[in-house]
């Protein structure tokens, strides 16, 4: 029987905080640094973050992340692949994110989406997410993919990985 | 800690029969009795089951089954509980869902919130569902919601309930 892999959506397969910076952009010319978000939570860094999350449009037209794509395939092959959102917050990102995961990941099909509140009921074998919050509740192998807000934090009870390739070397 | 308490949406909260047999009505005129769809599943019955259950509309105009308002309102005090529906291969029922849950459960939270394509990644101590194949793959206690499709099979793994006034006596 193959392992049930979980993979994070916001900050794992798309890039919201390329998204957040071109809001910030578009809306006051104000144009964010990556470098300048480290350790901070993107609510303290954008200050309209509550309205940009919550616009029609900006889930389903984030980008991926680079190499999501093309990992993932390959990892949808070699495990029983699930991709599970927190997006319960957000009401009109329910059927954004459903759209998106078909416009970029066709390959990944209804029964493999799973959008939630908190991941705190999800069982598999291996989570990737960018919070420790869901990584620290989860009962299998964790790994910590890294994004500005968790650059800063050590912590070595999850395996951390900088980009998707790493991702690919670790479970492939 | 308390519990975590999974409840299924459609059969269970929901009277998704009910709605069938209104939408079957108001199409053709034929008036389904829940006695001819004992041991047959929805599909096998309801002609049109599809475009029913994938036109707008349909869940969030259905109705709560009897006592599960007042049952779960109860049990959402003493159980960590979340609402855990089949919901990703009908597109247009994630939101409806949501919307339905917030109107005529509105003591649930967003946090408490699970749409998903199968329920084989869900983990939690008791889970009620009128399907087998939910309940099988629960590694915690199991509840099964009686209902038309179910009721012909005879299953001693899973407690059987015919109503929400027996959940209430079973779990409170």
């Amino acid at each position: 029987m193959k392992e049930k892999l979980i993979v994070d959506m916001d900050g794992v397969l798309s890039d919201i905080y390329q998204q957040l910076i071109n809001y910030q952009y578009k809306e006051n010319g104000i144009l964010a640094n990556l470098k300048d978000l480290e350790g901070k939570t993107e609510r303290e860094v954008f200050d309209n973050f509550d309205n940009y999350i919550h616009s029609e449009g900006f889930f389903v037209n984030s980008n991926p992340i680079k190499g999501s794509v093309e990992v993932l395939q390959t990892l949808n092959e070699k495990y029983n692949l699930f991709i599970v959102s927190a997006a319960m917050q957000f009401p009109k990102s329910l059927t954004e994110k459903v759209q998106w995961l078909k416009m970029y990941f066709p390959f990944i099909t209804w029964k493999q989406i799973v959008l939630c509140g908190t991941k705190d009921i999800i069982k598999g074998d291996i989570m990737i997410d960018d919070h420790f919050m869901n990584l620290d509740k989860f009962s299998g192998k964790t790994i910590l993919y890294t994004q500005p807000h968790n650059i800063k934090i050590n912590d070595h009870k999850h395996q951390r990985v900088n980009n998707w390739f790493e991702i690919k070397d670790l479970v492939d």
